[in-house]
């Protein structure tokens, strides 16, 4: 049940053709939006504020060209992430209006509908020159979502000197995204410079013990820094969503 | 070298006593507050925007006396987590001016000193009632830290309807801590339901398999909701830290 | 939102006092019967079939003589699970109506609503001794919920005449419960003899690599035997539950 | 030794030629069908009610030829689970008579033999669009073994009203299979929702911690609701095995 | 049924009271002894030619004083393993004609019934003198069992002297024993030095990383000495059982 | 040092050309026979009664081929394990006189030199046809090592007639090599059958949780039959040369 | 900020131009050399007394040419570890003057920078042949670095009579690298002959449990032998590393 | 064989009282000194530089004070570590001339034989207050093998300066042991700032995810920071052994 056939129900309340308590049976179980096969959730913006978008990962590229010409057909961002580089051209060579941004592997369209969203600075930290990908695919997701960011690439605690020089820059960011793969010790190091709230991403960068980012995992979950929280292995599109949900404009009270 | 011996070692080079290249070498490596055998952090408040506190876990009644005396001396809030009855006894035996709060496991001083400090609502949402002594360790730092909380305990996936009641709730509030231990599920409910940043915190309740909070970890790692991140098993302070630095006003462009 | 205030709504609308659209925008999200602090959920039987039952483990005695307070007050059996012997007597002392079941560790009460539930005979089977104690867990959870059971304990696989010599039984049950430690090989020797499904529970008794269950849990779940699922370790509960909805007199076509 | 021999030693006993005694030294360890290299269980059907099946992932196409062959002979549907599209075109080469369904991965044949079986009807219930493979091995598997089945594709808690709207369907399915990857929490919320007994199959979908189905598997088995047992990860065929159990008509008292 | 029933039966059917046809029908699932509540395996000796023991770890003194009791009304040796001192002493306090072994941990009886049972020396070696009451489970069931043992104590690695000084020993053994905790690798230095099978046995000795004997355990399974095989950690009665299997006179060609 | 030189020594002792205290402080530490780069221990057979194998899994081409053109030149049987069949298409080109076991995957040579070395019969059994390749490494092993085999494949547990028929050689047999992946369980059934000792080797074949062989090494190690003890996972060489240990004519008292 | 910049900041306060007030604003967190986007550490030997060098293995092709030609352009020996023969060859292909070490897997340059820089001997053992290309990684980074090294290889456990054939050797070194896979006991025997400290290095080597490396590295970091240390799996440059730092002339009181 | 009668037989060797052969026999197998029951290894410090010392912690007060007065008895430094205060205790109510070091837990003796071993200075850092008694086991160990050492405690990465305060502490050191829990983090930032070799210990200090030291650990050994190796967690004492091997006074060339 859709909101429109809600209404008729309601309607149908008022004009006396259904009892209240013949309606009440009908809705003691949630009466929502009934979607099609694919049940694009296009309310999602309306109830977490964040538009829909796909994992790319595990689609067929029949799947995702279906997919993004229902998003397309929206007035807001489509979005798929981690869309390996031949997928991608697949996709474009069947459906127009898309850009694709490599390093980051995500498909983007309608970005006329991007719309500054943001009230301070994002600005996002890798450790090193490996972990750049998950950044970029945090930044392109938040310039998507009309977040301005700023980046610092390759600034890891071994040459402590690189994330000192950020000093100020981080005290003046409204989130930081720090992104660490081996051991994953920068969060714990910006966390302790920055009154901001700190989202730390481990990677999977590194090998032997602790390879796939279990150690850097680890690491920042065990944090002794305050104001630091941890998203899944590899997950800059969670990160952005994260830093979009604490940097979006909040009612005050 | 703190602040005073550096202030020192300019008016020196000020007065000519000392060379530029003299002061060079000295202030290569940053020449920062050194400080006591115990090293508590006083200007973590200037860099981070929250006060120190102390892990209660493994340090001695001796220790904790020695610390939180040094904490009430200072003008702002003294706060030890993690704090066992007994131990608690024993330190409010030695050293008056604390408060307990038992089921948060928290001792805590210097309360005139609690400042508003936040925008917005923090709502905090356990799935059972064996998760609520996490929420009150999250609770009562936040209250310590000068934000305004609401709780919501025991409204667990398997009778979905009790957190869809709270829609209302969610919508309004600037962050949400949500608790759970066993599967872990409620922090993707959640974040479907609410514009709101949520923090989610897993909690050592089970057994069997993922005993220990491991299954709730995992699966709020795992989270196919966006605007979600993850603290460490049963740490309700890391929580409501995270939560503080979010909701504090922040700087606006 | 309650059913009560649910239908005040449907009748104001029958009454023109409230348009359709004022409580469209109030229908939006489910509203559902709003519990009090600790929300029991009485409707469980309704959605699910079965009764609410506590888990006992992390409830303080206050808690649990609350609660079963309030479960005793209703028309449905009461029950608690993982109950120590010492919090059943603290609890039993404050709360009268109440019988303990020492190997099972259940407190249970209102025994006078059980009612014949189940279809067929559900047969519950051990591996070894030290398996009972959660076998038990079931035994008494089905009992209380109208199921007819029959017990067959220490029968493992190091003796393979054991669990033969009960073939009969085993193709004449609706259901199987196989309980099992160790190496836990006995559901997949059970499953190969019988057309009843069979709920295999891996239990903790063990040592070494594996100890806690790892073992007997991922052997169950790698079972090579058809028509076999798995519950948590020690989940003799849990076990009981799928039991009772497999044999429950179900819809037909 | 078969049952031919068996008997033939039984009219041994009777015709005199062999003692009691002697035919009890030969009766103390099982006599049972002796079968050839293969060792195709076709009793299993008389055991367990359910078919032989083969899985196909590690056979050689030469291995699945002679294996199907034999099969095909039988009066009984033939099931080889877990068969790459090449593999399956190398067969179909070899051995006509066979069907592939390439989203399931399952060759079949003889399903002439297919017999109505459930009594009621089998709902699978899918989180994402990345687990309908495996909803698929299970749905092509009840269809051979003669059940009725209805699927729900995409319906994960990260939208909760989208499950929510299938409340009537569930609550008039006999058995319900869920599926689904990441934090896996679906199944909870379902079995909440239903008086059906629950299946809950984890799948490899995801990525990070808990990648390989990790972290679904731990919140499945940790599941605060009641009614609900777990199958291996990406089993859909044993999901289906149990349901077919479950719904098969049973003895009753 | 038993072997009495068994030949019961046959004699039917010789006596003509019993159709073969009839028989076979009630033949068809193995017919073995039906045993009590407890199912102890008396047989065992003779399929298996080792003597039933009980693991005493989760046995209460009840339990054991009433299969003690049992197990020494039978002509053979009684054997309990893993008996802390104070179950040993309430046991012994009820049953007289124990002897409780107490770095072993074992409880025995009816030693009168010990026949010599091996071929040649078996010779038990440990890493050190913390993995000596695992080495005395192993050696005092051993002389239970009617074996020769011969014992090395204190022969780590890291002092690698110690065990070359025994090469002769090791050579003229039919069996090795190596027992070592921490890193475990004491049992590849063995196998390097004897032709005789060495059975490694893991200890929880240790602490940190691989604490509760896991590196000691996946040392010995990746041992690149040839010869050698694993039992559980701590399970010295299980190496004793697998030692006295070897030793045995076997059936020679 | 080698014998050669300890020989000169000693006769230098003897010639009175080194005093006993000079030969003293050069025999402080073993003075062993060096060998050239390869290290290969010919001397093996000496210690330990079985011939130098060479794992092929990770050796390149040339180096195989030099390491078994120096084995063919010894009058000895020459066996590499794990050499993948293009590898081993590219050794024999370069190198003549040896032979490639398909499935079991081994490169042999020199088998004049095979020597009858059992006393009795080796049964290897396997739960399912995907444990194979695993067996026929061992068959093909125990054969190049002068050892009689008997094999039974595809008898696991779930048709647990299967192995109950070959009770009879299960009696018979010296030794017993088990092998089986998934839940791992045929071990525990077949040493409650046989007096022989068991050896079980778990397989990687499986998927899900226990993939890679973990469920059935853990099922095994902790069987709660006595008389088995348990090699690597896929290690069918190392339970061939614990087979060989035990099966080779011991010296007796 | 860079030690320029900072002359320049205190020339100022020299002059009056700046008061030390405002440089202590200035001065607060650290203001070290502010790098291009690559921040390639070129002061790590001024810090460290190690040159920079680059983990190529997540690197392209254009990153690496970049960074090569960067440290090329230095006074000091360029250095690349962990690159593939085909990235090599490509990075050759654009840029002169590099040499590639095949089996250690180095890309080098500038070796006329490197200066003799150790104390001692270091000795590089290895347990297997398989293990020699972590050897190498070892052995040709120490060589740029200006270390005299010595290599055992194939020299495990398995025959210990291989290690101490070398006990001279290993009592005259002044750090010793041993690299062991499978279980990894080697370490802990040669720690027990050497007064030098000994690093361990598990390698990957290896299959079934442990696979990967755990094994080696669990059993080195439970070594019972003093004077040893451990760094990650394969990482035969950190044990480099850390051989070079312990070798170097030190500071002597 | 001991090194007497070695000599007794090199001498009869001499005297034509056995021939070079018969001696070779004899001396093929290395003969060593052959030990009583405990086997102390007095000899350690002649192969490996270190004295014995004796692990406490599984050991009973009969077995301590037996090997701590054969320690006594030897010229030489008596120690043994993990002892428990009661423990302690107990041994020195029975055996006098030995010091307990509380925070330790040492139990020491015989310190009129330490004599001074070191050439430089051994710096012992912790991240926080919680790490000391582990950094106390090293710094009372090395104190007791003549090494002189400095102490930085509660230094941790959460707030930088503390540790960039002590940059001249560690540019001056020989070795500087690091011993952080949480996240492990501080012995990369160490490893940064000197060139003297860094031993990282992890320890057992945290809760939730990576509790027991497992996240300290894993961070540690996947540090980005070169010249660090890794001893296990809470291996105060194995740090103190590796420090020791690294600050004798070295052989050079």
């Amino acid at each position: 049940m859709n909101e429109a056939s809600l209404l008729t129900l309601l309607t149908q309340v008022r004009a006396g053709a259904l009892s209240p308590d013949e309606a009440l049976a009908r809705l003691r179980l949630l009466p929502v939006q009934e979607l099609d096969g694919v049940r694009l959730d296009h309310h999602r913006r309306l109830r977490t504020g964040l538009p829909e978008a796909v994992l790319g990962a595990s689609k067929t590229v029949a799947q995702l060209v279906r997919i993004l010409r229902a998003m397309l057909a929206q007035q807001d961002v489509a979005l798929a992430t981690r869309v390996a580089p031949e997928k991608a051209e697949a996709v474009c060579r069947e459906l127009s209006g898309l850009s694709y941004h490599a390093e980051a592997r995500i498909l983007s369209g309608n970005e006329q509908y991007v719309k500054a969203a943001g009230e301070g600075l994002i600005t996002i930290v890798t450790a090193g020159t490996s972990d750049i990908p998950v950044a970029e695919e945090a930044r392109v997701t938040l310039s998507l979502f009309g977040h301005e960011t700023q980046c610092v690439y390759d600034a890891g605690v071994a040459g402590i000197h690189r994330i000192l020089a950020q000093a100020d820059l981080l005290q003046e960011s409204r989130v930081v995204i720090v992104i660490a793969g081996m051991e994953g010790a920068l969060p714990s190091v910006v966390a302790g410079l920055t009154p901001a709230p700190v989202i730390a991403v481990p990677t999977s960068v590194g090998y032997g013990a602790g390879a796939g980012g279990a150690a850097a995992l680890l690491g920042m979950l065990n944090s002794c820094a305050p104001g630091l929280a941890v998203v899944n292995i590899d997950n800059g599109f969670g990160a952005a969503c994260m830093a979009a949900a604490i940097n979006r404009p909040a009612k005050r009270r």
